[in-house]
Parts: structure tokens; C-alpha cells; sequence
């Protein structure tokens, strides 16, 4: 595609893009750019994945799905049926040239930089886009997509390792086949999300939660310890097929845990089909059990504990009845983290089972409280093996995956902990798209560690800040998680 | 006045104030300096509206009412009798004395910038002001007030609006006096603001405001359906007379309501003369129904619905006895606000009757949560028509109405929303020397998308970033709102 | 020492550090450079203060007891026998060599600053610490220590005030030595820390702590009576020695007090040995009763009241058991502030009896409501002799003493409070070599004042400027407690 260099159509996606110093520079092109991407938190569709998908068009690649760019349109005044059009039926291209209209009003809306980092990355154009180049760069899109498939996307950008995020009962079907055969030097891996499997606001929802994970692992759930050991089951498979790492989205953890005895007895109550509801509280102390196991699975396998917290769903009435969960009606919270995040892990550390845990915030008000919440639980009983960086505070997450955000989570990290031993980014995408975002990430590390060496309050020791870089990028992520990589990686 | 270039009296209030940048004075000067003033959300006295009222000294004008001097002035050990000075009647001169030996000591405080620019740009006066230079200043202003009526400020900041705020009891004679005949090119419009009639901690006071609210419609009030017919009649008196906004100042929105019937038993108890009290529950369902209730009658007539939460107010016991409340003694609070935003706003897109809403938060650590709570209610069923940015996170307010406040706030919008869209400033103030605020948001709006492009982290494009300055200093709230204005800003 | 010019030795701890322009440079070396330190509050041992001690090896002297330390090495993956070291007795030097392990991991965490800006003034070594270049470090510091005795450091760092914390039982024997004799011109002082004994959840403790007090008060304590008798008289005793400071430490204020009847029940309750628990609410109304009261001690004595609060301690069941308290497993909570901080505060103002305060908040998303909360209660009554900046927003504390931290509560009081009333810095350190803190935030500050004035935000009035620094290193401190000073420093 021809680029003219008028105002409208400069490409500001330059080679130094937020990169603002000469110390930045050199850490970014010397050190960042060439590493791997280890992507261990992500929402893939595994069924992609093992069939190493193509895409008919941009709509299908990049807008399908996409709740960002829906919030955007709809603050923009796009009418529903260009969003999600799910009682519409409105054509790819419709949909398409609207998000087009949208850009150019998210100047500062990080999806102006996604928008563009993403064209000129997998398809090489540098135009800014609007209602004006919608049809050019549309077509200049799509005729690259044959050629874009899954495989080149990887190739291409160096992807060392997927981790997809799944549920117990799912029957891992893709991860199996890849697991067979497998057309990436990409490793692929699933992880176990068991929200569903402890979530008793709705008991006829959870009942069916619960006979689908005795399906999944063969088995029958009559009661408590059932229960558990088809769980176990499933981490166990899981394991088999790679994964070494779980994860868990919750408002905020418990603070507090019903006993083995206690959650037996609330389980057998939830099982009666005559049951109306559990108390707040006592739902909460379930939780808090369920917690601890899954977490005492992790560390008995020797997988990573993820927990994301925060999120506040499906805020409105409308949406929800008519377009369902995870359309972009979802928001920052304001839980209590504090009481939680000392119980889960304070209890797991008394009991010397506190398994590898990453945690994220949703709320930029905790950055700190998290951040000084990691340093209770980094390394361990004297003499025990430790692991560098234990407990981490994870990348700005969902709404603070943007500049900004991951800034003050950088920073946050940086003052209160080790940033050294930090195991960096992840896309947490549902896109092909979005393997930008850690060159993004990458850029904006190099940019924040080049202004402190200007600054004076670095020294100009590239040996130990390249170091650094390389191994927030790629080295530690490795070295933590400790899945095994493909050749190309390894 | 003449003024010297020591460094005590050098100007720093320079055609470029806070305009860092090429960028920022090029958007600055050729876009954002000749937009009128649309500000929507004051607390003018109508009387003084009405009235084109002239001042008589510095103080009239400038220190009586003003909180914010009186509490940096009380932080400077200045004695009371000469803040408010309710108890003492000190001179006029003495107590502008004692606020002219404060501002030196106010020195990255707003009031240093805003004191120095509204001597600047009312009064001409670059003098900083002192103990020193206090009594030049007071002849220097004083002399021009004469020419300084409310008619000549409105006329020389290009002001095509103004949203007052007043009680549904109110008799709104001064607004129907100047819809009568005004001599401004201004706008002038009442806003419905209701808080006391839902406020059930004092039933005395309650039942006063009750009785209040059906003389001033012509009615009695014998039950809940008269109160809420009185409520719409006072409602459509204020449409009559321009307004289209209302205004609600809480704590936290309730996240609970009662329905009509509880409602109204709930009336009928406080309604009683031997009533005790109503438990807390009770009280803010209540307040859930009656928001519930505004909120569909601002729907209905085609209104804005302003929501101010988060205040912390009369926390000084010798303060609120002895001075009264709006006296300086409230503060930022920390209550949570997802529940309540979730239950108001989540019912409403339910009911399909959501109006268009402006939020604004006082504690900054729930700027994230705002701002990622308006996208949930953007657009609406498919078919609808839709306001661009109909759910609006306002600008920095109150305590945040200075540089870093609205620095947080425009970055918060920009990350999470659409910049683009917003419909920007607003005094919020009793004082008719506060229309420089609009010039102090503007540049420094103009200053951060400036730094932008001179980072390289938007295009150097001056249509779509001039565009985007115009239509956030003055066209969107233009249209947003939709109040017909005089010919000379129609 | 040698130093070499290479990049990984080459100093950053230079003349001008942190001093990012010439207007902060020019405040910085001119005005507060050579200002003297008061350290109003500080955890130093007094028995060191009194013994005049000197040190053994750069272990002694730094790492030991340093929690900040430890959970950086912790984080790298140092086993805890290095650490605390208490079950493993290792060497000092191994001790030493694992925290200079870690040091080149801290970039961009204090540490990495506090070290070498440490190693810099006390011991002029220019080297940066690493495991390459500890043994160097380790030789070049430990041959100066037997000229760094306690008196060196004091006279050499300028100290003119040392505020220590200190219990109520407390014998005070220290501070009664030093008051007979003194080898420096340092003023020493203690402070009245009674946490203790108003924490009745863990009862047995609680009456042990009764028990001490009453010894220390040579009285005995039959009932509440004499349990306020014991701690006026020990308050008295403090004032005897100096004291004019107390100290608070709490995860929240109160919101609501006992009165002295329904607290002297729940004191008879407590002390009888058969009492199982109090209830939260009254164990809370019973702290409120006696913050009230040593608040009213305060007042009536002219001491400054200091509250820290938000800190959630001891989250680490492992490292409680095992380690005890204070060994580096405290967080940041989020505790509600803002009820507890309006009853005491609120309450106090009312009686007329609210002394000279100074707030501390752990949590940063509290900045703004603690800077809001001080302007409520400066001033008082008309006639009153009011102090300027009665009520302070204390700096940066423990987690948030950093560059970050600082610079975001000097924002926060400048924008809502007074930042030329500000009594500044403190060490709250216990290591004699914390003293480059005072320096640390002193070129901040500057910086920051510079930054406004190469801005253009302030004008360029040294004489204003340069005062407002001098004062808020040393003269408003100076003033505000009101301690006498040794002639040196008077």
C-alpha cells in the first residue's frame, strides 16, 4: 500500500516510538526487540489454534469479539447492531468502515496506538485510519490475510509459548491434537480456570457446573470427596497436556475458609435440588476453601497460582438480557483486596504450601497495596529451594493494559519490589492480533529505565540494564514457569 | 497599574501559560482561545444575575463566600474573625489584608494561579500579590469596578451559558425575571436539584422541605403521590424556564431501592409528626427510589442528569455550630461508589429509560472506576438514537479542580473513553471572577495533547487535534445538552 | 577508597542528583543544604543514643534490622538464614554479601538510591555495592567505623533534634542518662507510643501491658481510674524528659468513642481474668475513648499528636511463628480512613481541645482525602493563638518514603493545603545511617519547586522560594514543636 507523508497519513509508528532518550534506544533495539514472546495468560480460542485458522477477512481477525473496540464505537454513538450486531446481521464491512469512523475520536484511547501498531506490524500500512482510508486499507488488509495464517502470525512474531485459559470440564480436545501434532515451534499449553466450580450465587447454574466436571473426568459426584477428586482429575490432565498454570478471576478473595467438614456440608446442601440459597457469607467461606485446594494442587504439581482481581460484570440490565456476559458492559470495582489476599496467602505460607502466585489488580487505587502484599510472601522456610521473584505483582491488566497503566504498575513494582525479577508482559487477548502489545510493553520499559539513566538516577551500566530488559521480556517468564519449550526457544 | 520586571513582580501569567510546547500554543491560540464559555454547572446567585449586579470593593467581589481562601488562609494562622468573620464584622480591606500576606504562602496551591489570573485577566494587574503590594492592588481593582458589572463580565468572557443550581422549593423568580427580559447575550438556567427532599436523616428538617416543595407548587402534600406530583410539577416549571439539567450531591449513590409501595409506606411514616426515625437501610432505598424517580423524569423530558459524589461534609463540630455549613470544612471521602453506580445506572439501561448522565467523583482514587463505569452505558438497544458520549465522566471537581486533578481526569477519560467526546469544563463556582478556569482547561488540555504530539504519540494532525480542542472547549457541550442559545453563540 | 570511571562504577550520586535544572540547583545548594535535621520522629535505640555507640563492621551497623533489606533479598531468592539470619547464625560478611548480591537488582527501588547515597556520605565510597565489589566496600567501610561513633555521625550530619518512640512502661533510663549528660548538640527526646495499652484483642497481653504500666507509674492500678492515672503520670514523666511528641499507630481511627462509664466497663470486664473477648465494636469505642483522651493529654500539654495509620501487619503465618513481628511481612492495607479521621478529629475540634496534629497515611490512594482532612481543623476559634499548619499531612511514610511517594504527598499538600507550612522530612528510621534521607528529599523538593519555575508555573522570586525551602527543611519544625535546641541549633 502506498503511504503519503501529508499530516493526516505520517506514520508516527515510528522504529524510536516511545522511545525517547538515547538510553532507550539502545535498550530497546539491543536488547528488547529480539527476544521471544512468552505469552502465559491469554483467551485464544484453542479450536483456532489446532486448526491453525485462517481469516476470510479483517472484520474476522480483529473486530469479532473485540469488547474495546465496542465500548468505543458505542461512546462514539454507533448503533448496536455495527458492534456486536448479534440482532442485526450487519455486513463485515459495515462493521468494519464504523470502527473506522470510530479511530479517529480515540486519539489518547490506547486503542489509537493498537489500531495502528497492529497495521503496520501484520499488514505494513502506515495510514491512519478513518471513515476516508477505511476502503483502502480494508482491502490492502485483506488481501494479506491469506497468508496471515495462525502459523505465520507465530513465525513471525517469535511467540515462544501460548498459554490459553480453560475450564475444568472442557475436554481439552485441541490442546490434545496440538499435543499430537502440532504445525508451531510454539508451545501450547492450557490453564485451569475453576470459577464456575466454587460460584454459588446461582444453584441450578452450579449444579450443572458440577455434573459437567464429573463428565469431563469420567466419573460420578455424589458427594464432597467426589467432588475434589474429579477436580483433581482434571488439574491432573490438565497437567498432562501441559499446563502449569491456573488461574482464577474473583471480585476479591475471601477472608476467611469454612473447613473440609464445613464446605462437605454447604456442598451437600448446594447439591439438594431443593436448596434455595447459601448465605453471603457462608458461599464466601466455600470459596475460601476451594481457594486454599486448588492453590494446594498448584503447589503439590508445582504450577503457578494466578489471580486476577477486581473486576466488577455486567453493570447493565439491558445488555446483559440481550446481549449477554463479556460484550463490554464489565468495570473497575472497588473491593476490599487487603483481607483477602492476607488470608489466601497468608494461610497457604503458615501451611508451607504457598505455590508460585501472580497476582493482578483491577483498581489502579490497590497498585500499591498489591505491590507490597507480593514482599510477604517471597521466599520461604530456611533452607527451602526459593524461587527468585515468587510472588509477583502481574502487567497492568484489562483497562490498565495501556500506557498509563503499565507505568504505574512498572513503577508501583519497581519502589516496592524487585522489577529485576519481574516476568513482564502477556496480551490476555482474545486476537491473533495483539502480539504488539509486548513490543509496546517492551518499548515503554526501555523508555521509563533510558529516562532514569538520563536523569542521572541510573547509572549508564548497559550491561546490567540490558540484562534487565532481556530478562523482563522473555528470560524470567522462562525460568519461572518452567514449561518446556520448543527447540526454536529453548 | 504600572508593574515593575523584578522578580517579585514579573509576570508569569505570559500568553503561553502552561503551554509547554509548539503544539500546545499552536492548538492553544488558533483553537481553543476564541471559544465562548458553556458553563453548565455554577453556583451563581440568581439574584445577582437578575440583578446585573455592580461590586464595591475587592472583597465583595473576590474573598466573601470563598471557602478555598478562607481555609488556606486559616492554615496561615490567620484568626478567624478575618475568614469568614461572621462573629467578628472586620473590615473589608483587612480581611482582603490577610488573604493578600497569605497567597505568597500559597505557592503550588491553585490559588496562587488562580489569583494571579484573575487579576490578570479582570483587572489588568500583573502585580503579585502580597502584604506589600496589597494596597495597590485593592485600589487598582477597585477602581475598575464599576465598569465590571455582571453584564460586562459575561460579555467580555464570551459566555453563552449558564446553568444555576436550585432547590425544587425555590421560586425561581429571578430566572423567570431574566427569561422575561435580559440584557445578555448569555443563556441563563436554573438546575433541579432535589437532595433534600429525599434526605430522611432529620425528619423535622424533611417535613419543612416537604411542606416547602408543595407551597412552591401550589399544592398540598397528603401522601407519596402528591409529593411526587408536586416533584414533576416543580420539574416542568423548571423546563418552562430553560432548564434542561438536573444536579444530585451524595456520599455514594444507594445500591438498593424500594419499590413504589415501600416507598411510600416509608413517606407516610416520616410524614407522621410522632416519627422517630428511619432505619439506614430504609433511608437510602428510599433515596434509591426517589434517584430512580429524577432520573426518569430527566429521561423523560429530555434532560441531563448530574450525579456529584463522594463529599465529605461539616466534619469540624465547633465549625458547623458556630460558622455553619459551606464554611471550608468538608473533605474528600472514601466511600465506595461501584455498588451504587451499578445498581442507578445498571437499573435505569434496564428500564430503558437512562438519560443522559454526567458523573463526577471527588476522591481521585476512584477516577479509574468512574471512568470505566460511563462505557458501560453508552449507546443503547439497537435502533435507538444515539448521543455521542451520552454518559459523561465530568470534569475534575471541587477539590480536583486544579492542575493534577484535571491532568488524572482528562488522562482517566482518554485511556479508558473517549477524550474526544467530552463536553469539558466547568466552574462550579459562586464567584463571577472564575471564568478564567475555562482559559486554565483549556491550556492545559491544549498542553497535553501538545506534549503528545511532540513525543510522537500522535500525529501532528492540526484539523483532527483542533478539532477535537473546539469541540471539548465548546461544541460538545453545546450540542449535548442541547439549550437553545442567544443568536450570538447559536 | 580507588574509584575507576568505568560505567559500572562510575558514580550517579553526584553534586547534583536528583536536581534536574538550574533553578533547583540553585535552591538546593543555596538554601537547604546547609539546614540542620530535625528528626522529630525516629525508632534509633536509646540505649545507643546513651552509650555513645560505635559499630563493628558495616553489617552491624546497616543490614542488621533493616526489614526493608530483607524482603529485597528475600525477593532475590536469598535464603532467610542470610536475612533475619535467627536460625541460622550466619557470618556477617556472608550476611553483607547477599544483600550486595542483590543490590544490582534493586534498580529503580530505593534501596538502590539509599544505598549508595549512604555509602557516599558516610564512608565516601563512590563504588557501586555488587557481589564483584563487596569485599572492596566491605574493607574501605569497616576501617572507617571506629571513627563513625553515634557523636560523629550526629555532628557531621547536622542533627539538631532526635525524636525516638518509645512505651508508655517504659523506663525512660536512656533518655534520663542523656538528660543528666549529653556528649552532642543534639537535642534528644522521647515519644509517648501507648498503642498497647487500649489493644484489647488479645486480653491476656493486653493486662500484662496494665501491669507494666502500672510499675513504670510506681503505682497500682485497681480500676479505669487509676489505669488514666497511671498514664497522665507517665505522659508527665515523658514531658519531664523532654518529650512534647505522642505517637499513634492504628490500621484505622475509630469512628465512634465509649464515653468514660461504658469504657470503664469494658475495662473492669477486661481486666477480670475470666473475660473471653471483648466485641470489635466496643474493643473500637474503648480505643476511641482513650485516643480521645491522650489527645486531650496532648492538648493540654502543648505536644503534637501524631497519628499513623493504614498499616496491615504480621501477613505472613510462617513468618510470625517463626520470625516474630517487624521482620518484613507488613503491607499496605485498605482500611476506611476518612469516619475515623472526621469522629477523632471532628470530636476534638468540638471540645476545643484538639491539639497540634500531624496525619500519616500507608495507603497513597488515601493522599488526597488525608490532604483534604487537615484543612478542616487548621485555625479554631476567634482570639485563639493559632499555630500555622496546626493540623499536618505528614511526608511520605515507611513504603511510601521513596522519590515516587514523596513527590506525590508534596503534590497533594501543595494542591490542597499549604506546602510553605509543611514541617518536612523525618527519618522514622532505625539506622543511624537513614540521615541522606533528609538530604534525599530536600534536592526532591527543590526539584520539584525548580521544575515550576523553569515551567513557568511560579515565578522566579528566590527570596520566596529559597525561604519556603529553608523553612520546610528545618524552621517550620523548628517552630512547630516547639522543642528547645542546644545553642548550636537554637
Amino acid at each position: 500500500m502506498a503511504t503519503t507523508t501529508t499530516a493526516s497519513t505520517a506514520p508516527f509508528i515510528t522504529d524510536d516510538f516511545l522511545l525517547s532518550n538515547d538510553a532507550a534506544r539502545r535498550l530497546y533495539h539491543d536488547h528488547a526487540a529480539a527476544q521471544p514472546i512468552y505469552d502465559y495468560h491469554c483467551h485464544l480460542p484453542p479450536e483456532d489454534l489446532a486448526a491453525n485458522r485462517s481469516f476470510d477477512n479483517l472484520y474476522d481477525i480483529w473486530l469479532a469479539g473485540d469488547h474495546y473496540k465496542w465500548r468505543a464505537m458505542r461512546t462514539n454513538g454507533i448503533d448496536e447492531s455495527l458492534c456486536t450486531g448479534t440482532s442485526g446481521g450487519a455486513d463485515p464491512y459495515d462493521k468494519f468502515l464504523a470502527f473506522a469512523k470510530t479511530v479517529p475520536n480515540t486519539i489518547r484511547n490506547p486503542l489509537y496506538h493498537w489500531t495502528h501498531l497492529e497495521l503496520q506490524r501484520y499488514f505494513g500500512i502506515d495510514t491512519l485510519l478513518s471513515e476516508d482510508t477505511a476502503p483502502e486499507v480494508w482491502e490492502a488488509a485483506n488481501a494479506q490475510l491469506p497468508d496471515l495464517s495462525v502459523a505465520a502470525i507465530l513465525d513471525r512474531f517469535n511467540v515462544a509459548l501460548i498459554g490459553t485459559t480453560d475450564d475444568p470440564a472442557d475436554s481439552l480436545e485441541h490442546h490434545a491434537a496440538l499435543a499430537q501434532s502440532s504445525p508451531y515451534d510454539t508451545t501450547v499449553i492450557p490453564a485451569f480456570r475453576p470459577d464456575k466450580s466454587h460460584n454459588l450465587t446461582d444453584l441450578a447454574a452450579w449444579n450443572t457446573v458440577v455434573e459437567s466436571i464429573a463428565q469431563a473426568a469420567d466419573t460420578s459426584i455424589s458427594n464432597f470427596d467426589d467432588f475434589l477428586d474429579a477436580l483433581k482429575k482434571r488439574h491432573a490432565y490438565f497437567h498432562q497436556l501441559g499446563s502449569r498454570i491456573s488461574d482464577h478471576g474473583l471480585t476479591h478473595l475471601p477472608d476467611h475458609a469454612l473447613n473440609q467438614d464445613e464446605a462437605a456440608a454447604i456442598f451437600d446442601y448446594a447439591r439438594n435440588g431443593d436448596a434455595v440459597a447459601i448465605l453471603d457469607h457462608d458461599a464466601a467461606g466455600f470459596s475460601g476453601f476451594m481457594l486454599l485446594f486448588f492453590a494446594q494442587l498448584d503447589h503439590a504439581a508445582g504450577w503457578t497460582h494466578q489471580l486476577h482481581l477486581g473486576a466488577m460484570r455486567n453493570n447493565n440490565a439491558w445488555a446483559l438480557k440481550h446481549l449477554g456476559p463479556d460484550t463490554g458492559f464489565d468495570s473497575i470495582g472497588d473491593y476490599r483486596q487487603g483481607p483477602g489476599l492476607r488470608h489466601h496467602l497468608g494461610t497457604l505460607a503458615g501451611l508451607e504450601t504457598l505455590p508460585r502466585t501472580v497476582l493482578y489488580n483491577l483498581n489502579p487505587a490497590d497498585n500499591y497495596l498489591f505491590a507490597t502484599m507480593i514482599g510477604n510472601y517471597q521466599g520461604g522456610p530456611p533452607g527451602t529451594q526459593a524461587t527468585p521473584g515468587k510472588v509477583q505483582y502481574g502487567s497492568g491488566w484489562w483497562f490498565l493494559d495501556q500506557a498509563e497503566g503499565m507505568t504505574w504498575q512498572i513503577n508501583a513494582l519497581s519502589n516496592l519490589g524487585l522489577l529485576t525479577k519481574f516476568v513482564g508482559m502477556l496480551t490476555d487477548s482474545r486476537s491473533f492480533l495483539s502480539y504488539p502489545r509486548h513490543e509496546y510493553f517492551r518499548r515503554l520499559l526501555c523508555d521509563l529505565l533510558g529516562r532514569d539513566v538520563e536523569a542521572g538516577l541510573l547509572p549508564p551500566d548497559f550491561d546490567l540494564l540490558g540484562q534487565a530488559v532481556e530478562d523482563i521480556s522473555f528470560g524470567n517468564a522462562k525460568r519461572y514457569f518452567g514449561v518446556p519449550l520448543k527447540p526454536r526457544y529453548a
